[in-house]
């Protein structure tokens, strides 16, 4: 059994810490967060012991492999500590929303040979996984256009948007990672495009955008095109379409049921998509803490490694450039 | 150039007129109606003339081909004095509402080799065309169970009621037919239930019926359901799933665009349904008169004959039978 | 902590065994199965303990509640032996394949003030449950026709034919239930119609039917149609469509995935369906359960009851009578 | 009744001259085209006069109105010859690939005060006429984002490719123009990519593009999308998402028929999109037509004006300035 101490009792940490007690080869040895009572309650709950020191958890001699969902400016500390020790990190993305300091992190970590997994829980969800293995075996032959839609259901509160590091680095990070990786190659030039069409006022204050558009290609000329709102009335609204050479992809929402719904107004008419992430994407994150305990049971290599985490972090600060600047950012 | 009669300046009639008079084969010679008014208006219209006798019109010299638009009980008496004259028949369903005398007139029709092709249009209709073709391609291999959906967008109104001869003769006898063409066999036994769901008072007062199901099936043991109804909130409902040892074929709506639309209260909704008969077969009307028209110019058999049109009254009157009796009827 | 016995350790008591370990409101005390190695295999891999003798299983001090897993014909007796010693029982469908049988058990059961659930599974999967929440709060007006479609994805086994009780009894009797509850009235008049058309050789001689469809209506004229086939070569079929005055619910099958694909043969095809019952109603099986253990805890009246199995059962005797006699059978 | 000369009998001229002489307000009077059999032929089955000097055609005392359908680069000549007669002008699209050219044409039109529309025929599909008509009424609230997919079936022949035009001003035009109708406001910036993924031997000859990607947005941020690829193997795609503040419009593809197909490999499949512009805008064209002729007996403005081939032009020039500069371009 692997000992995992779970970083971080919040929103995010709540579904690792469930998925890890569920597993069959892993131990929640502890819960740690710096709000004793969001540790104690989580603990409590799932039979693991509270910790309101991060750095001591990660320290404990029972506990093998570490799982980082505490504040993004936290995460660089926590993943090289156990790095040093050690022991293997699952970390949520992004590394950091400062790219020197993510790009020096990810030398750590591979000077050290760290093993750290960054959490880019979509590339698990079955849909995009299946899809993902269709173009490999070749189904559609050589992909030539991606197309992401990614929507949020509701603007996040204040203090959120705030401490978000801007809609590119936290919200489009999940659709340019998901990009990358079923163009299967590295983008090599991108535009960004952001509008202030739902809070103009709050998205002022904090220079961030609520709407906006990602257009990028690779070397060989695959193209993707990204769009994101931070509102959508019908839900959190997640697509993807891949179109191929002999062939097309498309992946559809996901909804509570299969009733359609026919009445003098509307006919086949289908009830709003599931409202978040964490209904939307609860399969995922189990399967992805299934592959990071699979990894480390078997001692197999990490399926996303930090790299990935920093290539999408340079997409996402390309995207910033590129909306600041009017002008194509190449990579 | 085919010169032709159409009799009946009804709602069926001014289909046909105007189906005949865009025809490249054939000539609108007259438009006939007791309503003189009727009659004129749509002769005028399509550049033919007009008469109120529908008998007279069948005699003239440069009339080759008849259309029988006109009430039910008119159609065996100008049906077969056509046929007597030689001329070719296009007629509206049913033959009759009266089995003995529809069998009657067909041995005599059958007697004088007679030209007679029956109106059951949604043959023609490109769907349902491309379904049949399917199968006797052997899309889905042998056929096991035929599901057909008819129901109607609102009640008709009492005098249309009154003289219907019924649901089953009125209405569902489309389906009984269409159902014989896709199982590719005859039924042989048949089971009907009737309900009086939207006016009782009014199903009570003719001894009628506004919900209907039937089941039946062939001496080979294919099945087939029909469901009807008088009054469907969304539209004119007309679908078809044809089941097969092989593979499955389902027919969907006609809807006016393809718009799918979202909102905080559905998601995909697609609008009501076409309203109609005259609107959903819009495009059988035509190709089933274009049929007719190529099968009295390169003088083919008739695509659909008097035999057919008995054969799906019979099953009309046998579900008229079940439901009196509560047992199934043999063929 | 309710201490639950589940006996038998086929397909079906494993579900349960497993959903029973893993609710937090009762406790997998021991599986029991004349079949030594099964049952042992099963405890053990939940950490319960294992039995050969079902009715010692249900005498223990510390089993408060039955699951019945077990072949038909034993259901009775093992129920009867729980509610004697009041206890309450979950029981697979059907009561017994004999109806005096059942009626007598049924009776008993009242006498006694039994608490037994009848596993009708189907009534807890979620789209199933919001179609008749959304009836019951009158979205559709008044239910006028149901039809349901279920079709398996593969004729069973010989041995599993011979032991079935006939298409009806096994595989139509959920369908009736299903029916029943929708309809919201019960069914006063039934005809059915059975065919072989997969294995005619082996339907003939369990005289048998592979292929079936049934006709139902209630006493103020709701009608329910049903379709049935033993294999259907694209998965595990289940619609349902609920026609009412004002509006319609329809019942998509359940996919792997969300996945379109389009190539130069085919657009917008989906995968074929989710294999069979095990996969398509796990989430029913699992709420299933926690609705039995819900009773348990808090005393509430059994959300299905015997009642409702002898009404499945007396429907599925009914189509048996029609299809032989050819006759509709009142109810 | 107008008189009107079709000048041009190729693919396009001869589905405008089938409009013209269906119409009831219209009679084609002449086709001219210098290929004297193609306009002989054409004006035989139509029952015209054929020419082969276009000019001539447009001054005939008897020719109220001109449709423009000969190659790109005689537009503006037999536009202003028309103009400068006080006669009517619809004219295909792009007025001309050069944007000097084009500019100087329109302000000659304009001080004219001529009558001149531009056949950017997708506005008068019904679907896209009823999604532009839903947000006009408010339906889905402020449009924020406007997403369009269109894929030609096949890539075109060489002579095709080589007087295009490119990409951008032959097939991006169309879009860029539904773009801006569908914005509601004229784009302020631009960005596109292009790739040769398809023929690059062929695109690199002629400096040309077979992928294609466009991001525009309004002064106020409203965002668009346009995907475009020269081949698609399962048909011609034409897809539409306009996503707003309160809901969304979605327009599927239209295709031959409605059936779906199952079977062991699929489910839920439909056929290959309609093969081309021809079939999938068969009624846009006449449409296009008919608004035209209303205009004309009317007297009523024209519903899509020079300006708008202008300003689709001006779109189509920024794309291929942002391509070969790797910048977005303002406007």
């Amino acid at each position: 059994m692997v000992g995992i101490a779970v970083l971080g009792a919040g929103r995010i940490g709540k579904i690792h810490a469930a998925n890890v007690a569920a597993s069959k080869f892993a131990t929640l040895v502890v819960v740690a967060d710096p709000f004793a009572d969001a540790a104690a309650r989580l603990a409590d709950e799932l039979g693991a012991e509270a910790m309101t020191d991060c750095e001591a958890a990660i320290d404990r001699a029972d506990v093998d492999a570490i799982v980082i969902g505490t504040p993004t400016h936290t995460h660089i500390n926590l993943m090289l500590r156990a790095v040093r020790q050690g022991k293997a990190v699952l970390c949520e993305k992004p590394i950091d929303l400062d790219m020197a300091k993510s790009l020096a992190a990810v030398e750590e970590v591979e000077r050290l040979n760290g093993r750290v997994m960054l959490a880019f829980n979509r590339r698990f969800e079955s849909t995009f996984a299946q899809m993902r293995a269709a173009i490999e075996a070749g189904e559609i032959g050589d992909v030539r256009q991606v197309i992401i839609t990614s929507r949020d259901p509701g603007l996040a509160p204040e203090d959120y948007i705030e401490h978000s590091g801007g809609i590119f680095r936290d919200m489009t990070i999940h659709d340019l990672d998901i990009g990358r990786w079923l163009l299967g190659e590295e983008p090599v030039e991108l535009t960004a495009i952001g509008s202030r069409l739902i809070d103009p006022a709050l998205m002022e204050k904090y220079d961030d955008y609520d709407t906006a558009m990602v257009q990028m290609q690779t070397a060989s000329g695959k193209q993707c095109h990204i769009n994101n709102c931070r509102q959508a009335v019908y839900g959190y609204d997640q697509r993807i379409e891949v179109f191929g050479s002999t062939g097309m992809l498309q992946m559809d929402n996901l909804r509570p049921t299969t009733i359609r719904r026919w009445s003098q107004e509307v006919t086949d008419a289908r009830e709003p998509l599931l409202n978040f992430f964490l209904e939307r994407y609860q399969q995922a994150y189990k399967s992805e803490l299934d592959a990071y305990i699979d990894a480390l049971v078997h001692k197999k290599p990490m399926p996303i490694t930090v790299q990935d985490g920093l290539k999408a972090l340079q997409l996402a600060d390309a995207a910033v450039e590129s909306v600041k600047t009017g002008r194509a950012v190449s990579l």
